[in-house]
């Protein structure tokens, strides 16, 4: 009779840990306790050999391959994750946490604050990319998990990949950083910025203080702004151009009349069933935060001086989020640092969300990236 | 003793002026009356050939060489209009109105309703660039001007201009339509219904219904949104980068700590102080209703066809609202309706809004055009 494994490989295990001892923060605060949602596909290698953290972006959960168990969707990475995917649970043994700060069951402004009984709500430290990454670390300690084979993110989960690489260079092999930067732009601050203050301006937020009843109008506005710049120009015209929505000829009203109007606004209205006002607050504000060059002196290469870890860099050519630009200053920083890296710029009319699309030169790139690490 | 002249020659006259009759609208509605408020400069030559329309863009007003009564401030286009600048009083014949739907004057959803005795609100009737444009036109009757040199516009001003020749093709001799387009693309209406949605989910904007407490909220996001559409990438970081305000470290919490969240939020928040949140929700309504191809099963030459008016378009590389393409697109059609057209694209890092900044280039095109036809 075979001993029973040590972790479940069934998909969407929907785990939580609380890890106890407090956790310190970049800001200099602290949490009481930490806790991680997280899942985990595949099993761990006899020699630890074959893990990978799978990081996820601003809006997205820990369901990176499984149902989630709120929205019943599927999870959200399926092209890249999954059984003969690239990162595959028959090799790999795949790790995806809830961030800190986020709504999925990991600790945030919406937890439990141990020293009142009540929600966090505003009363939540604020975080930082590093600190999310460093309570991955501590979930990745609890699973007894030592080195990573890779640390694979698109987006703010790229954001994380690149600073595993810069915070635990001991404990990552290769990292994959997938339509990302190694900062937030003036442009990018700016959009959050709208958002947030969208949020703010909701009489709902209260201060955070929201019970039941959330900002939803506030958050559907954020969502709604960032939306736009997860798309392109061109993609946006080719969806839905000037189409009118369920008519013949305009309406002159105020109602959704052309396509792209009704689809944004379905965007806004869907984001608010899955997403808390508060953690769209904190989340955004530590990807505002996120410079890895700035302890540096803005010399982004001086952030990797002596790392051993592999890079592979993915940008897409319609992506002006976090456009090729980004990705190209840290290969030239990696470059300078004496890093492997590889680099590819993807053609894709999908602006930023490419990385969650159909994408199998993305995916090809990534499966020999790891395989030539393995 | 000299007769006194037809219209006066000082700036800033703050005219204003309520034409009778019944004005009709593109969507079939009509205005009992029609208020338009304008502003003139300089004198109507005997033959009436000097006459020059202004048209502004979607916030300005007709204060575009003199000095606005309400907030103080200078014209908004003091480097093409005023003494020794390309469009000149000693020699032109100026005119610049608010648009039909804004909130300096002309009649929008601010002004009383004669049916009820009560402001309009959003029993305004929705309007269009063509409304705004035959607005002009009855202006232009009104003020014994037959044919004009030269339409003149910027972003919402040049699609009037653009509007102008299509509309009314004898009565324009030139048009000079800067930093515009054609047709609303679906990102440009996208952005829009961020705004409009913004201000309609601010409880204080009642339907529309709003006294003296306007949704001010909801306004500054939709400002702020828009606003960051108007610069760009590049001019942002130059401008900004990632410094922070008024702090040497990061504070780790929500207030604007860098500079370009402090400079947004002083756009929304002086933005409400000068506009009315429901002209705002007409007068983008109008631009996404904005497709002069349309009408012609989408062939944009068609639009154009038979024109005897001359047109210059410029562009600026760092505009991505109405990027260089779009000019392209209306410069390829009007060759192909035979038209005489010139154009050119600048350098600037300014985004849309070079055309209000420092661009002396585009006041010596404009110069140059404006003599060629004189």
């Amino acid at each position: 009779m075979l001993a029973a494994p040590a972790f479940d490989i069934r998909f969407g295990l929907d785990r939580r840990v609380t890890l106890p001892g407090r956790f310190p923060l970049a800001s200099g605060q602290s949490l009481a306790a930490l806790d991680i949602a997280y899942e985990t596909y595949g099993t761990l290698a006899a020699d630890g050999g074959n893990a990978i953290l799978i990081c996820h972006a601003l809006t997205m959960d820990q369901y990176v391959a499984g149902r989630n168990p709120r929205t019943g969707k599927p999870g959200w990475w399926p092209r890249l994750v999954g059984a003969g995917q690239p990162i595959d649970p028959a090799r790999h043994f795949i790790i995806c946490a809830n961030v800190l700060g986020g709504c999925s069951g990991s600790s945030g402004p919406g937890s439990i604050d141990p020293a009142t009984g009540a929600r966090y709500a505003m009363a939540f430290p604020v975080i930082t990319i590093r600190d999310m990454v460093n309570a991955q670390a501590r979930l990745l300690d609890h699973l007894g998990v030592g080195v990573l084979q890779a640390v694979v993110g698109g987006s703010m989960g790229g954001m994380q990949a690149l600073d595993w690489a810069v915070a635990h260079p001991d404990r990552v092999r290769s990292v994959v950083a997938i339509a990302t930067a190694a900062r937030h732009s003036a442009q990018n601050i700016a959009f959050h910025e709208v958002g947030r203050q969208a949020i703010m301006a909701d009489p709902a937020w209260a201060g955070g203080a929201y019970g039941d009843v959330p900002p939803a109008a506030g958050l559907a506005v954020a969502r709604m702004a960032a939306h736009i710049t997860y798309l392109s120009e061109a993609g946006l015209t080719e969806k839905f151009g000037r189409r009118l929505q369920d008519r013949e000829a305009l309406g002159f009203g105020f109602d959704a009349e052309f396509q792209v109007e009704s689809y944004l606004r379905h965007q806004g209205l869907s984001f608010v069933e899955r997403f808390d006002a508060n953690s769209y607050l904190y989340i955004t504000r530590a990807m505002d935060y996120f410079d890895l060059a700035a302890p540096h002196d803005g010399v982004l290469a001086r952030a990797f001086a002596g790392t051993k870890t592999r890079f592979a860099l993915v940008s897409f050519t319609s992506d002006w989020l976090y456009p090729t630009a980004e990705s190209r200053r840290i290969v030239r920083a990696l470059n300078a640092a004496g890093a492997a890296v590889s680099f590819v710029e993807l053609e894709s009319p999908f602006g930023h969300d490419a990385f969650l699309l159909e994408a199998p030169e993305m995916c090809r790139v990534v499966d020999g990236f790891l395989r030539a690490g393995a």
